[in-house]
């Protein structure tokens, strides 16, 4: 399938490469393809510059917001969620029109540093915004309660734990499932929470998980519902 | 161990009836005695008055929320959310004080039904409120990310899951940690996440169980962190 990944950072990059190997055609889209090369320093993370990561794949393209969300049948939004909206409108609306957007970005601030804060939260989510302002899209909200290597391979967690998707068109849901169920993740332990107002409990979620990513000092922990 | 109790509704009358059976003596506090003892319908979710209830507990006292808070040796705050701030201001600041205040309940505000909305959250919580209207108080935050009946009987649920603990006050944590003990939850299975800052997070997750809860129509259910 042709794959838009929106956003250059981790998870934008980690699920780039996951979709590769898995033989999609992936662009990945971004606001200025000039200053995103320009870049030869590491990142905050301290990871190499995009460049660099790029060069190692082949076949992955890299082009405007617009271009690839035009080339993508499949739109994966994986920018930071403070500039969600902004991508998406750079990507355009008759890009996006009738596309299933897999949303896996998060509504955080850190711009206060740690504890990070949602910018919407508890009445509304960016999953319910993204779907207000692009109504014939299909959004869906999941992989957005994990860090970047649990996302594109579970068994980074030992044993079974859960993935969660959030949305209002039971096709584009099944279709992200059988894309989930490829990077490792079993039907089983697919949570289908209903429809994109739920995807307010994932990214409220995420503030929980932020807390025990303090208290673990390491992102690579997912949780598992018992019943 | 004497303990106050405050609040009648279910979470309350479960962790009363627990304390009793594991020979604490409890007092229940609330508003106004005679106005409950004088329920005589069905409440909202269908249990029977508070009275009927409390005739099978010849144990179990019940007090005005100042009486109550002036036996406990330590205190467990099961009020509504709504209601916490206005019972423990009634209880009294001087028979809080210096006292392990053991806040279980969340900022949940359901004026506006399903879903609900958090009253406070984010860059705040009702935790936190608590330690800052009581700075004398060793607040902990903890049992609120599940319901009554896993509370008090983690078995309810089968397998291994988690509860969490926040607070300040190592030595406080330290007791609140045996009683979940005395309550069925294994050390390994207790998480403290660190600060009273921290519950923000305990309390955010709230919002997502309660959309699990929606997804699930159960409230049977818990989590476990996988690493």
């Amino acid at each position: 399938m042709k794959i838009a990944v929106l956003g250059t950072g981790v998870v934008g990059q980690t699920l780039a490469a996951k979709l590769s190997e898995l033989e999609h055609e992936v662009m990945i889209g971004c606001r200025n393809t000039t200053e995103v090369l320009a870049r030869n320093k590491p990142d905050n993370f301290g990871r190499p510059p995009f460049k660099d990561w790029l060069a190692k794949y082949e076949d992955i393209k890299l082009g405007t917001f617009g271009v690839a969300a035009e080339l993508g049948e499949l739109i994966i939004n994986a920018t930071n969620g403070m500039g969600t909206m902004e991508a998406l409108k750079l990507a355009g609306e008759k890009n996006l029109s009738n596309k299933i957007i897999l949303d896996v970005s998060n509504p955080l601030d850190f711009s206060k540093g740690f504890p990070p804060s949602l910018f919407v939260c508890n009445t509304d989510s960016l999953a319910e915004q993204i779907q207000r302002e692009y109504p014939d899209a299909k959004v869906v909200k999941s992989l957005n309660t994990m860090n970047a290597y649990v996302i594109t391979n579970p068994s980074v967690v030992p044993g079974d734990h859960n993935v969660f998707v959030n949305g209002n068109d039971e096709s584009a849901k099944a279709k992200v499932k059988e894309l989930l169920n490829s990077f490792g993740w079993k039907n089983e332990n697919i949570i289908d929470m209903g429809d994109i107002k739920t995807a307010r409990g994932t990214e409220m979620y995420v503030f929980f998980w932020a807390m025990l990513y303090g208290t673990f000092q390491t992102g690579n922990f997912n949780i598992k519902i018992m019943k």
